[in-house]
């Protein structure tokens, strides 16, 4: 059975920038081995949720990946817990947290607790395993000041509002369902702000603390939850395409959002999420990986890096690293292995955010109808065989092109 | 009123062919008339059901003539009924079967009785007109070895497992429902049972396979019903849009699509479903339908059958007789007819299936805003002023033309 890679690079597609001569860092740069996929392959511009929409990489991977975000995104929570390596189950509600400093009045001090950097594993376990009001909770600490919350009981909501201000000098907001008649999150509100001022009650003397404020650091004396969503049910991607699938990727959104569908995640030591990423190293841990698996889904995550710091520099950097990574993939690859290389949304240096402008794909691989598109940027691909399609097409094009598709009627 | 043919080549699309040079066969074929529509039409690719889909011709025709397959269709069963003359309604559970021969432990012998050609409307007659369980039993013989069945009753359920197992030497499967939970379901599949059951009893001593046995030959003592569908409820497509439509088709199912709609089927004597079929015969009876009538839906089946063989030559020359088709076409349609020509689905030489990648669409006639394009094929159509649409936008475009679609708002 063919086999495939799905090259997700985070933020790559990007709009005309002056100093580049009017162009996109992808039409300015050097990348001849991103732009043999485009010339052997077929190319198109790719909506990542539907034309103009601003995509997130968490609701653009779901598209991609087949599943509508607008069915199963409720929130970034739960796929920030399961990128951590929570077990995020149907129902439950799920935050992003961060360790924050407040003084006695809840007035935020410092909303990343001096990025606290050690210590958060034992602080977190002051407060899991709480049960409020028959709700069980369920923390684990992240990468520096963040971590996630779970709180798993029937009947739970997540339409609520978020208790962290975001601004520092501002009070710690209590969270309230945002409509009042929904009893199902008006039950979570009332849970995630006792969570809050429990998280308080439990961490401002915890020893961690207590030697924190004696070396002078801020200390991590409160929990603040946001970001809630609902663990949507949601088939495996085993179940959807019957193909075992691996994920190496550099962030705990995307883990999240594969791990959530069932994918093993392989975490590769260089790959650090920067423009400082050892993509040879990604490419090498696909090619291992592709020798007993189907499918593999790698993001990169970069370029994006430079389009939120408006560096059109840094993404020129970026796709010179991922051009040499492609042109490792091509050597090493299964001969019957598929490429599809595409983007999760545009990072335009000019709006350092993410814009709804439409991304390159290109499906490379036996039996495509190469196109006369020689070149892997926004504009040439516009050009190409494909046309412009959206996220949730993609599997659906390249599981057809693998030959594992089922035919629908007869 | 204009009129409008609508010309669906079968499986007609295709993928790059290394011994035509990397070309589809479209791309290889020389094919004057065919270009001619291009070059003076609107070209572009159209997914028939949404990209990367694999399409059968069934739910594809359902999909190009307007209706959803996703909403209408739920089996094979029903268009083939209709497809064979029967009075498929909404609510019959209809299926496709096969006279079969079994020893007298229900072992499959002959999936097709010998190929038994005789005879069958004698022993369609000894099942037709049972009622089993309070459930009418209507039987129709076919061609050949093949027939149709439906169960009429109230409160009846298609989501069943087939009795068919599709190898000989393998016993009759019994019919289930596919949710236990589902009532319905389970009584049909318990109908089904007894109708498998009761055929055995009244054909195997039944004498036409008396004299079958005396001859040698395989009896048909058995008949195994499969791809159980519940007649959809569709408005006709007089309703849809408002327009008199006759079906010159080469096969039953797709008569049968169009005869669930409503159209006036018209079958001529020299199609045959094969690369031998008189074209031009279906041709005149096109041209003789348009002097009283306002559509025309045309399926010419000889390209898919080169596709499912794997036989470039075969496409060849079907794209060679349907060239000859168009350019009598051309010479002889009323001056205001509108085509619009298409395939249903792409089978590739290479997959010798059904394939997800689109195929090249045409609307050709008075008022379409003829684009560059000049070649009716897979890659000279993508650069077409159409650019990517879907089946189900195809009656849409072609009434629009016609000037028979209503408005939408004021």
């Amino acid at each position: 059975m063919a086999k495939a890679l799905l090259l997700i690079c985070d933020g790559l597609g990007d709009r005309p920038i002056a100093e580049l001569g009017n162009k996109t860092p992808l039409e300015a740069a050097s990348k001849p081995n991103l732009d043999r996929l485009a010339a052997e392959g077929e190319c198109g511009i790719m909506d990542p949720i539907a034309p103009g929409i601003r995509a997130g990489s968490d609701t653009s991977h779901l598209a991609i990946l087949g599943y509508d975000p607008y069915t199963y995104y409720t929130g970034r929570g739960p796929f920030e817990a399961a990128g951590i390596g929570m077990d995020v189950k149907e129902g439950d509600i799920a935050f992003r947290c961060n360790f924050t400093t407040v003084d006695d009045q809840m007035t935020i001090i410092d909303r990343r607790a001096g990025r606290i950097n050690s210590g958060t594993e034992q602080l977190a376990a002051a407060v899991n395993g709480l049960v409020i009001d028959g709700v069980e909770v369920i923390f684990k600490e992240s990468v520096a000041h963040r971590g996630a919350l779970i709180l798993r009981a029937a009947g739970l909501g997540a339409e609520i509002t978020d208790t962290d201000p975001h601004h520092e000098g501002e009070k710690v907001l209590a969270c309230e369902a945002i409509d009042a008649n929904d009893a199902a999150s008006a039950k979570t509100a009332k849970v995630v702000n006792e969570f809050v001022r429990k998280s308080y009650e439990l961490l401002k003397d915890h020893p961690v603390n207590v030697e924190r404020i004696k070396q002078g650091l801020q200390p991590a004396n409160i929990i603040l939850p946001r970001g809630a969503g609902i663990g949507p049910k949601m088939r495996s991607f085993k179940e959807e395409y019957n193909l075992n699938a691996t994920c190496v990727a550099e962030t705990g959104l995307i883990n999240g959002v594969a791990r959530y569908v069932g994918m093993k995640i392989v975490e590769v030591d260089g790959a650090t999420g920067g423009t400082d990423s050892n993509l040879v190293e990604m490419a090498e841990a696909i090619v291992k990986e592709l020798k007993s698996t189907d499918f593999v889904l790698c993001n990169v995550k970069g370029a994006d890096v430079g389009g939120h710091d408006g560096a059109p520099q840094v993404k020129l950097d970026m796709i010179a690293k991922l051009d040499e990574m492609v042109g490792y993939l091509l050597a090493n690859l299964p001969e019957d292995a598929y490429i599809v290389l595409t983007a999760d949304h545009s990072t335009p240096c000019s709006i350092k955010d993410h814009s709804g402008d439409p991304v390159p794909i290109v499906f490379w691989g036996d039996g495509v109808r190469t196109d006369s598109c020689k070149q892997f940027d926004e504009r040439s691909t516009a050009m190409g065989g494909i046309n412009r399609i959206r996220g949730i097409d993609v599997m659906k094009i390249a599981t057809q092109l693998m030959n594992t598709a089922e035919k629908f009627g007869a």
